[in-house]
C-alpha cells in the first residue's frame, strides 16, 4: 500500500535540525521524497507500524509532528502532480 | 471528498516569498492548514478543479510543485497524525 508520511519538525533549535536530518534519512529508507518534507512509500503493514514507531522515537511530539496517509493499493488515479519534479515514482523500474 | 494538497515553494527569491504567500493564503480559502505546507480540503469535483487550477496559475512550475491526493469521502480511517497539533479538523463543528 502507498503510504504518504508528511512531517514538520521544529528546526529553532540544533537538536531540532537534528531531528529533522534523521526523519528525512529514515523516510529516505522506505520510500521517495517527492517535496521536502513529504515522503511517499510503498509498505505492507509491518513495514508500515515499524516505520512508524521509528519517527515517533526521532521526533519531539511536543513541537514536531508526523502525519500518515494510507492511500491503499489503488493510488495511481489519487495523486496529481504539478511543477517541478523531485524524484521518480516508487514503484517505477529505474532505467540506466 | 477530501484533498490533501502539499506544496514545495522556492522562496529564494522575493517573487518565491510571494507565491508562497499567496498558495497558503489560496488554500486557506478551501480548507485547513495541517502543517506548514500540508493542506487538508473538503471539496466537491467543481471546487476541486477550481482550486488546483488557481494554485497552479501562481506557483512557478519550473522551480515549484504541488501535488494533490484525493482520498474520498471515507478519509477517516486513512489518516493519523502524531505529534502538535496545527488546527481543527475540516469537518468538526466549531466549539466556541
Amino acid at each position: 500500500m502507498l503510504v504518504l508520511i508528511t512531517y514538520d519538525v521544529n528546526t529553532e533549535t540544533v537538536s531540532g535540525k537534528k531531528r529533522l536530518r534523521k526523519v528525512a534519512k529514515q523516510c529516505e529508507n522506505y520510500g521517495r521524497r517527492v517535496q521536502n518534507s513529504v515522503f511517499e512509500c510503498i509498505l505492507d503493514q509491518a513495514q508500515s507500524v515499524v516505520l512508524k514507531q521509528s519517527l515517533i522515537d526521532i521526533i519531539d511530539e511536543n513541537v514536531d509532528s508526523l502525519r500518515f496517509y494510507y492511500l491503499g493499493n489503488k493510488y495511481q488515479t489519487k495523486v496529481e502532480h504539478v511543477g517541478v519534479e523531485h524524484g521518480i515514482a516508487v514503484d517505477q523500474p529505474l532505467i540506466l
